[in-house]
């Protein structure tokens, strides 16, 4: 089905209420799922609100979470978000981080007892919007195998990075640190398509083609695929991402994260509570004049997009560019559901007693 | 030939007071190259000696810099290397960083007007010693094409993170954004063998396992080699660096960043002043007790340590284990450097008056 952001935002807010989220939290949570759905990121917006619902009724999400600044220093902190929804913890986190960049320059807050945070673009953003830089990454459900191995122990642990600039949108580096993100293995899973060898191994450690090998004992692989191609930086990328998230915060780490799916149980022996985020923020004019780095980094980015190209109809594409077409694709046009999540949605609902979608 | 080390750290301080170094900054420079031999990263240590000397002879680096911090709050700084060695102006800037980090929680220090830093991990460690989480990057002669291109416009352009541990050592995750760092490249050039397709492009964008392909207008690729398989996130990580390191501290980015060998001239129409690095300190104490956050790291590590493996004979490999394992066997067993290298070193020496290695 096609939808517009109006009704989509109305529907999610109102799953939200339903579930006995405040309306500030209501809306706060369906503006992160919306973001994803407009900038094209159908893996981490509506489709996951199930996801949240099935989380809360197995009371592992807590609808009126207290978050609370547990530790402190002027410029970092760890908050604990009371087994929260992460799309409405991380966003009080962010604007803590803000708060004191805005002071000292830069903040830093680790984030435990947190659930999905969405995507991590949405939080590094609040940052670019004060004329600072955002740092966004959290860990997640293991379905990843570090070199060398065939155990699942880490997430696709995505990393954030924005920018903003002058006459150009805000550059933002928004990405998984495995070779490919699970939902594009989900669409090939959808699809029976093959996926490219590189992705993901079977339970044996070779590299299969099948997107369903996941459910037989396989995992996805580190960003460089493979030992020769550079696996290990992945690896060392997505160890980051777990150890800023959660041995920093007091998080689950490791295959100790709990999944997203409320169909698994968490591991009995948890390590820390709920799953870690670690956001940052910092001040453009803590460095230089904002407008001498929105200047420069214009120029960065028209640099790039005029790079001499290797086929003359691709041209090279700016970190966050594709998310921005989406945007505005998606505002004009409408926003595209899968009708399989369309139904998903539509049941619950219903159950909660929300008009339908 | 095979050297030791205080053999070796001897002969490089003094080239370094040849330059005209003071004492200080000679033992500081060699100190960090040595700690690149002496891990193993043969291609970051004495090999790059000569390639200093013939910029300070270019008058590309200056051996008595006056380094200034220029821009500063609380928590960041900008701070210009008068272009000083980087190997002296990294640690520099890595004890405002950390001095920063005592008072306020964190340090974040963009740098200007430096040249190459030698091996990352050597300032991300001197936070690790402080028990702080150490940031190290830097930007670097353009050798990478951006996906979709065949212009060399980045840098392999490192980062690297660091985490101080307990009973383990420390977690460092030291990694050229790059699918094959340039000191592989150059290994097979050396040795005449073809390196893995993936690694390199050709003027035309194809893959190409010719390690000489770079001399003909070929390009190193980003981790994750091509689209399909995330060379996007490669890109998107070298993009970070470039802008933190550059775009933020007023060093000169992308195609800019003048070459570090001398024979070639810097671009005419700079952008910015010398390379330009980005260092950071996090207090661990800042987040949670560090006594927690060790015993925590410790447990990850000894997971990861005991993972399922694919091949009985080949562990799980933490990051920074392998550079340890070469210090201690460099240590006891000596440091091998190639003839090539030691004759160049050798030629050098004599021209400035030092006793040969």
């Amino acid at each position: 089905m096609l939808t517009t952001e109006p009704a989509l935002r109305a529907f999610t807010q109102n799953v939200f209420l339903a579930m006995g989220c405040s309306a500030e939290h209501a809306a706060l949570a369906a503006d992160v799922l919306l973001l994803a759905d407009l900038r094209g990121i159908d893996s981490h917006g509506v489709a996951r609100l199930t996801g949240y619902v099935r989380l809360w009724e197995k009371q592992r999400i807590n609808a009126t979470p207290n978050i609370q600044i547990v530790h402190e220093t002027p410029t970092t902190a760890t908050i604990d978000g009371d087994s929260g929804l992460g799309l409405v913890v991380a966003p009080f986190a962010m604007k803590v981080a803000i708060e004191k960049a805005e002071k000292y320059g830069s903040g830093w807050i680790a984030i435990r007892n947190s659930n999905h945070f969405g995507i991590a673009g949405y939080h590094a953003l609040m940052a670019v919007e004060k004329d600072m830089i955002g740092f966004a990454m959290t860990n997640a459900s293991p379905l990843v195998a570090p070199t060398f191995s065939n155990e699942r122990l880490l997430g696709t642990n995505p990393m954030c990075y924005a920018f903003p600039a002058g006459k150009h949108p805000a550059v933002v580096v928004d990405m998984a640190t495995s070779a490919a993100a699970n939902g594009k293995l989900e669409i090939a899973q959808r699809l029976g398509k093959q996926v490219p060898e590189g992705w993901i191994q079977d339970k044996n450690g070779d590299f299969t083609t099948d997107p369903h090998a996941l459910k037989s004992g396989g995992s996805l692989l580190p960003l460089g695929s493979d030992r020769e191609h550079g696996s290990h930086k992945g690896f060392g990328l997505s160890a980051t991402v777990d150890i800023l998230s959660a041995v920093l915060s007091g998080a689950n780490y490791g295959p100790w994260v709990p999944p997203f799916v409320a169909f698994l149980e968490p591991p009995t022996d948890p390590v820390g509570k709920g799953i870690g985020h670690f956001l940052g923020a910092m001040r453009v004019d803590g460095f230089r004049p904002v407008d001498e780095f929105k200047h420069h980094l214009d120029n960065w980015i028209d640099r790039f997009k005029n790079a001499s190209t290797i086929n003359p109809n691709q041209k090279v594409i700016i970190p966050g560019e594709p998310e921005l077409e989406a945007h505005a694709d998606r505002i004009k046009n409408g926003i595209p559901i899968v009708d399989a999540v369309a139904d998903d949605l539509n049941a619950v609902a219903k159950k909660l007693g929300v008009n339908s979608l």
